[in-house]
Order: structure tokens, then C-alpha cells, then sequence
């Protein structure tokens, strides 16, 4: 196989976007769109990535090597078109023996499936593959003007017939070279057009009038979907979800409601896993079978073992591991705990920074105090202890196994196997008292009234 | 009117399921398929009812006898087509004095009213009634060729000429005979076709060939939706949503926005209730009228009294009696418990296995202690209380009418009423110790940092 | 520019809503409808607004005279008719000198634009200007014959040719007059209909017939849509919906799943905030800049500063101020409380009647016990203050800035600057015990058993 290089344009103002934040790093399913394009690089096997960027774009940098340290970047200080993009990286495609992919950072679906495509044409003795597709509405838009398997021209929407404007299959951007024929081309490209920029799509006509193997291949308009302002960004969000949740329902997963559960990038949920309706997968998340998730849950970074039973109204985030068969109710948030297989944690929780073993029965109420104003310490309980209801554990703090805490107790010292700690105040009744207590508030009411 | 027996169809393997539970056990609004079948099956008047299954569907079975004790059930080994399967009740259709009509239990939303119109077409003099339907797309479905209201054949795709693939009407499989008439032809139906199977649609060619009258209804696509996958699943869900909030809304209940909230097969809910986005009714819910139900509610098992306002954020089940203009408010939970008019519970509660009475007031973070590790015990609280904040009532326990608990106590012992309980510590201020506080909380940072 | 009096047809029964609440006091974005066309009224610069009420609506009016005091209402006690309506509202047009435009106050979503336009049509001329709208199915509805600019009739359906039901374009209802021509034509409307009623429609023919200048403008079908049943109240509900996330997605707002985030008439929110799926916004809300809201929160009646991150499970309410950079987390509940920049609530807590400093921290599980069965006290929070967790504050309370109370702690007293307060029970171990519980909760079984 020919090397790869790919070069992602990322240098997009982005300005309908109406952001501070640069463009490419707006998320969809929890992951910056030029991450998506990134994964999409590397899965396609490209032997090199660069990418080009605009000015102060050193978050995007951050995120793009998060994928693979050592990818190079070029920088564009003018914007003054795709051509002019590619250009930047000279010293990448100089250097490049054999295919070279241009992609774009605010095309976050973009799949490998189509930069492989492009590939087998190159391999297969294309010198250009451009990637079309069917919009709903072509208006205005660049249509590709074919012949066989071969691309003719890109006609721009104002420069075409009538009989032109027509064809349905639109220019989208994403094009492949060998890497000779970007060299042979690129600096060909001029801009003697109205806004003056230097178009890379200009390449298809300077390659036919070379007598170049020009081709074309056609992608799903979803997939080449391009992100402009934030209306875009949440059709790209829908797409991706729409996709991910055809994919679970193939395995197996039951979605009560798909349109009303989200996924990231990276969640991983296996066969005769339930998931009821308003389900937020954050990113980190592995879900293992027979798993039931009830509705208004919100999961991210953890990994739930078999036959788990999650929410209503669960949060779990911040690396948690929850065994098998645990039960976890609702208002009940676990962060960077583990909990053993069995383990139940009904009602109005906090555990936080907790390792918990099996068997054992969290009481309604419970929070694991865990936060000195400085420190985040540790509440470990081990296997079948009975911690009572509204009980207050004061981390760093040990709960010996089989203890048990009565209800309502504050636990600051560490509770030996088999004990039981009790940390609450007798009750004490005053007899007829109460009557006494709503004749003060309602005299004090009366005194407010004045 | 003629005797009924209705053969259920439930034998289907459903590899495309991807799952362990039997196809038909998979629920569409809380209720499994089958469940649905055999009530539409009870609602048309079926004088007998007999389900063939496959082979380890004792799961089918029990969820079949829920409805209707005594159903026969037989057992289908080899999956030899739907004209195998019928052959299967032989000892049902034998004895069967009036009419026949063949259902399936992955098709949970064919309703009751076809039912009947096959049967008064039966009734009428029809031999044979077909039910047919016009999918979106009926490519690769059996069309029936129809003159007048008589049905001559069903024509399988891949025999069908140019003009009989225009046909839109397409077979949903849902069949009745006369059963006389079933009986003089199910044996005569063979194999000989490709796949080798025996298909009860060969009655048709079969019965007109007999000179029989056989005679076709037409049904609402969704209604005959069948179910082979997860896809389908949730679009038979979808469907059963959709009839559901229309039948709400124009029953005078308010759905905000009426995608987001979802019903079961038995949810009841009066005139001028108002519900909220995100709401989502597990089975066993009735609704009393001028109950406003606010967003993100996951309520089931329950009776709620008029005028109660209930979330955001509230969870109910197990059993409740929610009386007339309760508030329940967010993050609450009530479980297994009776609450009394005007009571009040707003705010982080947990309300397990108790009676409550009437204007009782509890307190933000009640908990009731209601398990020991082994049993639930039950927490009696009478009308007029004040239930302070952050209590542990600790069951079993009562608290008499007109009783005060003051805010953070921890209850082990009944009130009487009108008294006051107290069960919590004197507070102690320690003047300027706070800033040691956070310089050993400091120090500490410091030494793990070494 | 001329005087406008708007008259506001409000006295339809809405029996179709199967409500006892008047139907244009069923809201649509949080507010009644007849309050959308008061606003729409005022913004569209009415002189003069009167609205046509039936009987027993003085809840009508009640809400009419929230967004403007002095508003007449005429009592329409028999409904016969919109030009019977309008002719109740005598004594305000018989004095009107410039333009009269009528509205329904079951059309919520008309644009104050819509508006304008006519009011612009009477001033360069024309003596009635009608609105009409495409809607995707014109049959039964009276179509708008037209030519030019000019309007010659409104036909109804049933009178119409085969060519003039082709016609798309249909009469929303909505129509303004120059005053005099209104005067002159009123009275002259008949009944002599098949219903027996007064239709403002027939004005059309009729200043035609006097050679008046009969125009019409187009305005959008989702516009002037009207509510006569729950089904129909949802559709504004969603197209009310729909705008306002196309226009915060515009102005610079992230919606993750913007389908499933609910806005009010009144909600403001700044560039550059990000709304995860599940959010509800009740009535006065205004959000900062760089604002994130999780997923499933109900906020409502709050200013929220920049930078603040916002639940998921979060629910704001009863006028709070929440301050730059606070962070409230899941299963949150924050009322009628103002909080100082920096400060963070992440847990299960209720704060309630408070006022909280800057970089405060308030432990999983606090309560404001604010609430002494009949008086809403105070609790009053310095800045840099450390809450320990599941701390019950009983109000009247005030904690002084830099003071920590010990975690599980009823806090009853004023605690000053930077004291350390404790109010809880000694822990105590009994060792051993635990197993002695089980055994006597398993033999309560067994006795229960028996």
C-alpha cells in the first residue's frame, strides 16, 4: 500500500459560528470536530498527518496531538482559500511518495470507509479522486460534471447551464492526489476569480487539461456534512447520534426512545443492554450486557460490569467502575469510586472517592464526605456492611467488613469488621411542646405583619 | 355471534433480536408484545385462545396466563412457515365450532377493531378473511390481488408481473376462516417452494379454487407493524407513543411537548392535567384531573389524587397513594406509600413504605429508615405534622398527629402527638479555629506532594 | 404615523380544549396565549388595545391587564360571530382615528411585524388589508381571491369553483381598517348564513362593492396558526419552540439536541453558553456569557452570571441570583437564594431563602431548614466559608465569612467569623455487634413468617 498523507484544513474562522472558541474545536458527540477528523486520518492508515491552522490556535494544536503526538502543523495567517491552505504545507507534500488526502476539520463525519475509496482509486491509477454528493438542495453549490467514472470539471453554481444546474452531485470538498500530481498542479492555481482566492477544486481542470485520470466517488450527504454556524453543528450532532444509535440497536441494545438518548465518540454497550428514554452517555463509557439503565441518567467515564441496574436519575463520572450486578437508584452520584458486585445504593447519594466491596447495602441519604476544603480523600467500605440511612462518612475513613452504622450517624473514625458504630444524638420527646411551637412562629408571623 | 378462537403465533426466534429474552417478550410501552396480542385477542371476544411457542418459551407461557388463565399453549419444535405452526393448535381448530382468526405476537399493535371486522365479514359469509395494509414501500411484500371486495390471490414478489408490483396493498399475514373452512384446507397446504416451508397464505389460492368466498379488510400500516429487530422495536414503540398522546390530548391533557413524554399500555389520566417535557409513565399509573406534572417525573404504580402537583424531578412507584392536592418536589422519591390530602414533600426526600396523613409538612432531606438490612418497616406519620429538615425517621416508627421533629434529628422512638422530638447534638462554636483547620488541610496537601 | 386601536377577539368557548380553564389562557412558551397577542399589540405600537371576552373571564383579563393596564374589555355573551365580536367593541372604534386591526387571541404566535405590514398597507392607501397564509392543506378553509396587490373576495370553500379551490392561499382571519371604513361597513354585515353569524370576512365584498382598496400580505403558515384543541396547542407549543432555538443557535448558543431544550417567551441568553440535551426554562431566566448547562435541569426565574456551570439534575427557581463562576451540581435545588462568584454547591442540597458569599463551599447534602411550618427564614453564608457536608442550617442563621462547620452538623446558632462549628454526636464503635443485628433482623422475619 502507498503511503498516506493527510493534510486536514483547520484554519476556518468560523465567525457564524458566534464563538470565542475556534470552529474545529466545537464538539459533536463529545469530541472536537478536528478530533473526529483526526481519528478518521489515523483509521484510514494514514503514514502522515499534518495539519493547517490560523492564527492563535494553540488549543487546536493541543486537541489534534491528543490523537498523535508529533503531527506537524502549518500555519496560515491569511485566509485566502483551500489552495492557498494546502499550499502551507509544502514541505509536508514535497516530501510525500504516494497519496496525498486533503480533508477538512469541520467535516467531523467524514469516514475512513471514504478515504479508503479514494485510495483504491489512487492505488488503482487515478491521478485525482474528488469526493461527491447529493444535497437536498444543490442550489448554489458546485456540481461535478461527469462521464463514466471520470470527473469532467467542477462547475461553480453561477458558471453553469441550466441543463448543468440540474445534476444533483455536488462538490464537497474532500479530494485525493497522487502526491506528484498535487506537486505538478498546486502552484498552477492562481486567483483570478471575484474573490481573489486560490481555489484547490481548480486542480480538476488543470489535471484534464494535463490528460490526468480524474475521477469521483460519491459519499452519503450526512457524512460529508460541513459545520458553519451552530444550527449546522446540531444537524452534525444529529447525524451523529442517528448513526450511533442504528449501530447499538443492530447489537442489540434496546432504546425505548433513540431520538432521546445521546452518545459520545467513544461509548461501548454491549448485546440485551436496556436503555429507557433521556439517557447522556459522556465520553469513557463501557457498558457490559443485561445492564438496564432507567431513564434521566447522565454516565459518562465508567465502566458498568454485567447485569448492573442504573438510575432513574443516576449520575456516575470521574472514573468509576461499578461491578457486576450493582444497583445504583435514583439521585444518586458516583464519582472515582468502585463499587463490588451486589452492592446497593437505592436513594440520595453522594460516593465520592470511595471503594466499596460486595454485598453491601448503602442506606438512603448516605454521603461520603470526602472534601476538607483542600483535600479529596478516601472512604473505603468493604463487602456486606450495612451503612444506615442520612449516614455522614468523614473520609479518610475504613469500614471494617460486615460493620454496620446505625441511621443518622456522622462516622469520623474507622469502624472494625463486624462493629457497630453509632454516631447520633438520643431522642429526646417534650411532650405537648409542638402546639407551643406554632403559637411562636405564627406570633412571629403577626410581629412580621406589623 | 359465532365462537372465536384466536392461535397466536408466537414461536418465532427472532435471531435478529440479538438478544436472550424471547422475541415476544421484548415490551413496547411496558408491556410485552405477546401481553398486547393476548388483550387484543381478550377485547375481540375470543371464546378461545391457544399460543404456539417454541421450544424453552416458558417465559412466553407465563406471560401469556397473566392475562387469560387456562390458554393452551403448543409447541412448535421445527420452524417449518406459519401454515406449520397453525397445524400445531390442531386439537384447538378441531373442536372449534365458529370462527378462526390467526394472530401474531410480534405484531403488539393490531387492535381489537380488526379483529371484529374480520370476524363480521365472517359472520357476514366470508369463508376467509385476509388483512392487508400499504406499507410506504411494499417491494419484496405479498400483494393481493383484489376485484370487489374479494380477495383472488396473494402474489409473492418475485411471481408478480410488471403490473402487480404497482399494487400498494400489501399482505400483513393477520388471517380468519370460518373453521370449517380452516379444517378442509390446512392439510392440503404443501412445501413446494423454495425455501420448503408451509405457508398459511396458500389457504387463499386454496379456498378460491374451492369456490370458497374469500374476502379482504384493510388496516393502518403502523397497526400491523411486525417487529424483527431493535430498529423496529422502537419504531413499534414510537407508533404506540403517538396514539397514546393523541389520545390524551384530545381527552383535554396538556402535553407540552408531547415527543417527550411516555405512557404505558394501562396509564390513566384525567381531563386538565398538564404535563411537562420529559416525563415518562411506567405501568400502573392513574391520574386524577387539574394534576400538574412537571418535567423530568418517572412515575409508576400509582394513584394520584386531584389537583396534586407533582416534580421536577420526582420518582414515584411501588405502590403509592398520592392524595389530593400533595405536592411531591424535586428529587423526591416516594415509594410504597400513602400520602394524605395537602400534604407536602418538597425537596430531596425519600418516602418508603409509610402512611402519611393529611397537611403534614415534611422537611427537605427526610429520610425514612426503612430497612434493616432483612425487612422494611413501615413509618406512620400522622396529619398535621412538621417533619424537620434532614430527619432519619427510623422505622418502624409513628409519629402522632400534630407532632414536631425538630430539623436534623435522627427519630428511633414513636411521638405522641403534639409533641416535639429532638435527636441531635448541642452545637459548639470554637472560636478562630477554623484558619487551623485549613493550614492542617494545607499542610497535608503538602506532605502527600512530597 | 396613525393612531392603531387593536381589538382582541377572546371570547371563544374552546370546547374542542376539554379545559375548565378559558382556552387563550392556555399557554404556549410558559406564557397564556392571549398575553403573546397583548405583546404582539404593544410591540406592533397599538394606541389604543380593547380585547372581546365572553362570559365569566375575568381571568382573562386579569392576564391581559399584566401587560397593560387600562385595557378595555367588551363582553360578548352570545358568540355569534367575528363580526358580532367586533361590533362589541363599539364604543372603541366609533372614537378610533387612524387604523383598527382585529386579532385573535388563540393565534399566539402573530408577529408584531405582521402587523406592521398592514398598518404600512392603510397607510399608503389601502382601506383593508387582510393576512393571508399557505397552509399545506387549504380544503375547508376560504381562499383568498386575488390580483395584483388587491384582494376581490374571500370565497368559502363551499361555494367555490373546481379552479378556486386550486388556490393555496387562505384567510388566517387577521385584518386591519382604516377606522371610517370599518365604521362604515360593520353594521352592514348580516347573517344570512347557513350558521346564522356575523362574519368581519364579508367586509371584504362589501367595501369592494363600494369601491373601496381591498389588499392583502402573506404571512407564514406556523404564524397564524390557531389552537382549538390540545393537539394544535402542542403544534405552537413546537413551532414557538423551533424559532427560539433557531435564534439562540444564531446569536452564538450551542444546543446539543435542540429538539429536546425548552425555552420561555422571556428566557435571554448570551453568546457562547452551551446547553446540554433535557434543559427546561421556566419564565425569567437571563444567562451570561460562557455559560454551561448540563443536561436535565428546570430553571427558572434566575440571573445567572458568567462563566457558572449548571447541573446536570439541577433545578433553580423563586427569583435566584446566581454569581460568576458559581458551579451548582447534580440534584441541586437553589430558591429565592443569591450566591457570590466562585462559590460551589455540587450535591444533593437545598438552598432555600439564603444569601451565600464568594468561594464558599457547601457540602453534599446541606439544607437550609428554612421553613418552621408557617415563617420562610433567613440563612445568611459569608465568603470563603466551608459548609461540611449533610450540614442541617436552621434559619434565622448567619455563618460568618472563613468559618467551616463539621460535617453532618446542625447548625442552630450563628456561627461567627472563622469558627469552626460542630453540633453532632460522638462516634461509637460497639465491636462485635453487627452480626448480632442480623441475626435479630432474620429472626423479625422469621416471626413475621410465621
Amino acid at each position: 500500500m502507498a503511503d498516506l498523507l493527510s493534510i486536514i484544513l483547520a484554519a476556518g474562522e468560523g465567525t457564524r459560528m458566534q464563538s470565542a472558541l475556534p470552529k474545529v474545536l466545537h464538539p459533536v458527540g463529545g469530541l472536537p470536530m478536528v478530533g473526529h477528523v483526526m481519528r478518521t486520518a489515523l483509521k484510514s492508515g494514514a503514514t502522515d498527518i499534518c495539519v493547517v491552522v490560523g492564527p492563535n490556535h494553540e488549543a487546536v494544536q493541543a486537541e489534534v496531538s491528543r490523537h498523535r503526538s508529533g503531527t506537524r502543523f502549518f500555519s496560515q495567517l491569511d485566509r485566502l482559500g483551500t489552495g492557498h491552505a494546502v499550499r502551507q504545507a509544502r514541505e509536508a507534500y514535497e516530501a510525500a511518495q504516494g497519496h496525498v488526502v486533503v480533508l477538512y476539520a469541520d467535516n467531523p463525519l467524514v469516514s475512513s470507509l471514504t478515504v479508503d475509496a479514494i485510495t483504491s482509486r489512487l492505488d488503482a491509477g487515478a491521478d485525482i479522486v474528488v469526493v461527491g454528493y447529493r444535497p437536498e438542495d444543490p442550489t448554489n453549490l458546485g456540481r461535478l460534471l461527469t462521464e463514466g467514472g471520470r470527473l469532467l470539471a467542477i462547475r461553480e453554481h453561477r458558471d453553469a447551464t441550466e441543463e448543468e444546474r440540474k445534476i444533483g452531485l455536488a462538490n464537497s470538498g474532500i479530494i485525493g492526489f497522487r502526491a506528484e500530481t498535487l506537486r505538478g498542479i498546486i502552484d498552477r492555481i492562481d486567483n483570478k476569480n471575484a474573490k481573489g482566492e486560490y481555489y484547490l477544486t481548480d486542480a480538476v481542470e488543470l489535471a484534464n487539461a494535463d490528460g490526468r485520470r480524474v475521477e469521483f466517488i460519491e459519499a452519503d450527504a450526512g457524512e460529508v456534512m460541513g459545520v458553519d454556524d451552530r444550527s449546522r453543528l446540531a444537524a452534525a450532532e444529529a447525524q451523529f447520534q442517528s448513526l450511533r444509535r442504528d449501530d447499538f440497536m443492530k447489537a442489540g441494545v434496546t432504546l425505548r426512545d433513540p431520538q432521546s438518548v445521546w452518545f459520545s465518540w467513544d461509548t461501548e454497550i454491549a448485546r440485551d443492554v436496556t436503555i429507557f428514554p433521556n439517557v447522556v452517555f459522556g465520553p469513557g463509557v463501557k457498558i457490559a450486557s443485561n445492564v438496564e439503565i432507567r431513564a434521566f441518567c447522565d454516565i459518562e467515564d465508567v465502566v458498568i460490569g454485567e447485569g448492573a441496574s442504573i438510575g432513574p436519575f443516576a449520575r456516575i463520572r470521574g472514573g468509576a467502575e461499578i461491578g457486576p450486578d450493582v444497583h445504583l437508584g435514583n439521585f444518586v452520584e458516583v464519582k472515582k469510586t468502585k463499587i463490588g458486585a451486589g452492592t446497593k445504593a437505592g436513594h440520595l447519594s453522594y460516593l465520592g472517592d470511595a471503594e466499596i466491596g460486595e454485598k453491601t447495602n448503602i442506606g438512603a441519604g448516605t454521603i461520603t464526605c470526602n472534601y476538607d476544603g483542600v483535600n479529596k480523600d478516601k472512604t473505603v467500605i468493604g463487602d456486606n456492611v450495612f451503612i444506615g440511612s442520612n449516614a455522614s462518612l468523614v473520609a479518610p475513613v475504613t469500614i471494617g467488613d460486615g460493620a454496620y452504622t446505625a441511621s443518622g450517624s456522622v462516622i469520623t473514625k474507622d469502624v472494625p469488621a463486624d462493629a457497630l458504630a453509632l454516631g447520633r444524638a438520643r431522642q429526646e420527646n417534650k411532650t405537648g411542646y409542638a402546639p407551643k411551637l406554632r403559637e411562636k412562629a405564627l406570633a412571629k408571623k403577626a410581629a412580621k405583619g406589623k
